[in-house]
């Protein structure tokens, strides 16, 4: 790891600086610094410095990336994709490992240093995609730092034996528990929040659940959340995704659940899709909610839509959300970096002195720009190395994976 | 312009041929062509051949493109918008010539030959931004068909002297005429409505209204705009715009009011703003309505978003309306290509003997990864000259505009 000085690049807030790098981290930022003799130097150009993008929620397990085309013919019910895509995988071979592999690739080619993944856990496949996504984890330390959750993808309660492979997931090394609509698809929402609470409980690990349920039934399995994360005391470790009922109830209800997420530091997820109720960001924000953002799956069963690009993503939200301004952008762009970094619990995040060198350099004149005209990225360095220029991987990593890179990769 | 035999290409049906264009138009489709001497060949090495794309409703005169970043500080009502602009272009000297020929040009390099572009006409700047674009309009001649419609932005009624400017725009060769809001910014529909259409009928042109009004209030308007294709018999010469407003109603209503709009064969534009509700594709398509996509502003002083591409577009297209299957997909490429061009009235168009040779090579197995993950493109084809690969335009159009491009070009 070399230690890097970068020249002359434009911060977010507007003023021009330079970047000293060492052993990975950022050593000091300001105008006109030197270096030390031997310190490889970086022209910057007066392009814009972004932290690392973070990916706050995914399915890397799940994607067809780097792969030919898959003709989606699926029914259009959320129990349709779940048993299209459990059947599928099965049939395909599909290896979690070299997807998850491609695509985070992909993802830091474009600026992304931090991914929390989902991760399939269910009673056919058991712990494999997780397996194959832990070992694309290893592969990329250092480079790419990614989270799993493991989610009931299938439902909890009503597939018996999920639970104890929940269980031994967290054993494994998962780093979050994932949940998924107690009334839709468990049919017991009571039942079903107790058992994920108290699985989180016994292994010490946040939650992140999704909950897609519309309107006052989500809102009333929103309630029951926030009931157990005030009795086991979990502030700060709970992530609600998706939160459409959040978009669906008046404006009373909307206020009154902002207020108690905000008091128990309860974050929510979004991807802000076109197509569904969202939670609103100006609220979020004036409640003093996190709001974060994220891509869920990218070109894969569910959807051939997509890209692993979090600018692509901020943009999404500000659309969504109807936000034009030059300092309303500036919210959406903190949904995929401070506050998903915030919500994830990645640690040493930021453009600050003694944070991981997690950089991007994009060609854009400001925040806004970026994200509205998702700028291209002219330079990444994840941990002070350089690992992309102009939308190409550098040295290694613009190889493809080695064929014994994963055990499971279909001949 | 020379004959050209383009080799081993695939149709958006998976059939592959090959493409003899002589004189601009395609003379031949099919397997294993053969040319006469002399004819260039392009190896189409099995890429996705698509018709040119059709922008069916944008705004060249507004846009900031290839200019300094816009700072967004405007306020959120539509006559924010509205005012905003119009005092900005008057003390930028913004330059409509420039930075239509410069979006245009965009355009192409994406594939996207025929442009509908609206053009504001208001009592301030008069038929200046019309002549404007018109300049660009025959500077490209041959490359990018472009319609304009000439669009009262700043109201009809409400300012007195737009009325004979929009007569004046139509006589000096506005291909349409524009409406805007007959209740909520003209607050008199049947008078500004007759208004609007008498114009029309005086000229022989086709009408083309922006109606961004919501729900109950919309569906109003739109009966009073139908009430006047049926009594001046301009079935099929008709589009609205937008038509939130059928995103908006209940079943029974949006029912009726499509029934209406087919039987008079009145077509729908949508951008399928992720923040609005739409008129639905799926119900549309049943009802035989023909609803087609277009980007509206690109990068102007009413958002900071857009790109002159219309495979995202389509894109946006498909996901605020939740098409997922590849076969849906193949419906919002028809709003981009087949559709667009029959609701505008652009002639020769199509992938079939004697058609216009507008063709775009892209990088994809199909139409729906060509949409669902904007395919880059390989090769534009326009008039059945080569004009742009790999995503950048070839020989003189390459060059910036020299200086005398355009008289009003600030210095």
């Amino acid at each position: 790891m070399t230690d890097l000085l970068l020249n002359n690049v434009r911060l977010p807030d507007g003023e021009v600086a330079d970047v000293l790098i060492s052993r990975g981290r950022i050593e000091r930022i300001g105008p006109g610094l030197g270096a030390p003799a031997g310190v490889a130097r970086e022209a910057g150009d007066g392009a814009l410095l972004l932290p690392g993008l973070v990916e706050g929620h995914t399915h890397l397990d799940k994607t067809t990336w780097d792969s030919p085309w898959y003709v989606n013919q699926v029914g259009p019910a959320l129990t349709d994709r779940i048993n299209n895509e459990r059947a599928w995988r099965a049939a395909s071979g599909h290896d979690a490992a070299a997807h998850s592999r491609a695509l985070a690739l992909a993802f830091l080619r474009e600026g992304t240093t931090r991914i929390r993944s989902h991760v399939d856990i269910d009673t056919e496949a058991g712990l494999r995609h997780l397996e194959g996504v832990h070992r694309t984890r290893e592969a990329l330390a250092g480079l790419v730092e990614i989270q799993t959750v493991a989610f009931p993808q299938s439902g909890l309660l009503v597939r018996p034996g999920t639970a104890a492979l929940l269980d031994q997931a967290l054993a494994q090394g998962a780093d979050v528990l994932g949940g998924l609509d107690p009334c839709a698809i468990d049919r017991d929402p009571a039942q079903s929040l107790d058992l994920l609470f108290g699985l989180a409980d016994k292994h010490g690990k946040p939650i992140d659940i999704h909950l897609h349920e519309p309107g006052e039934l989500g809102a009333f399995s929103l309630d029951l959340i926030l009931d157990r994360v005030q009795a086991l005391g979990m502030r700060g470790r709970v992530v609600v995704s998706h939160a459409f009922c959040l978009g669906g109830v008046d404006a009373k209800r909307l206020d009154g659940l902002l207020q108690r997420l905000a008091a128990l530091d309860v974050a929510l997820l979004t991807t802000a899709p076109p197509s569904r109720p969202v939670p609103p960001l100006r609220a979020c924000r004036e409640a003093g909610v996190t709001l974060f953002g994220g891509n869920d799956g990218i070109r894969d069963t569910w959807t051939p839509y997509g890209s692993p690009d979090m600018l692509a993503r901020a943009m999404m939200i500000g659309l969504r959300n109807d936000l034009r301004r030059d300092d309303e952008i500036g919210w959406v762009f903190d949904c995929v970096t401070t506050a998903a970094a915030r919500a994830c619990g990645f640690a040493d995040y930021g453009l600050a002195p003694g944070a991981r060198a997690d950089l991007v350099l994009v060609a854009a004149s400001g925040v806004a720009e970026a994200v509205a005209q998702r700028a291209p990225r002219r330079l990444v360095i994840s941990g002070g190395t350089r690992v992309a220029r102009e939308g190409r991987l550098l040295g290694k990593l613009a190889e493809p994976a080695a064929p014994g890179a994963s055990a499971e990769r279909p001949a």
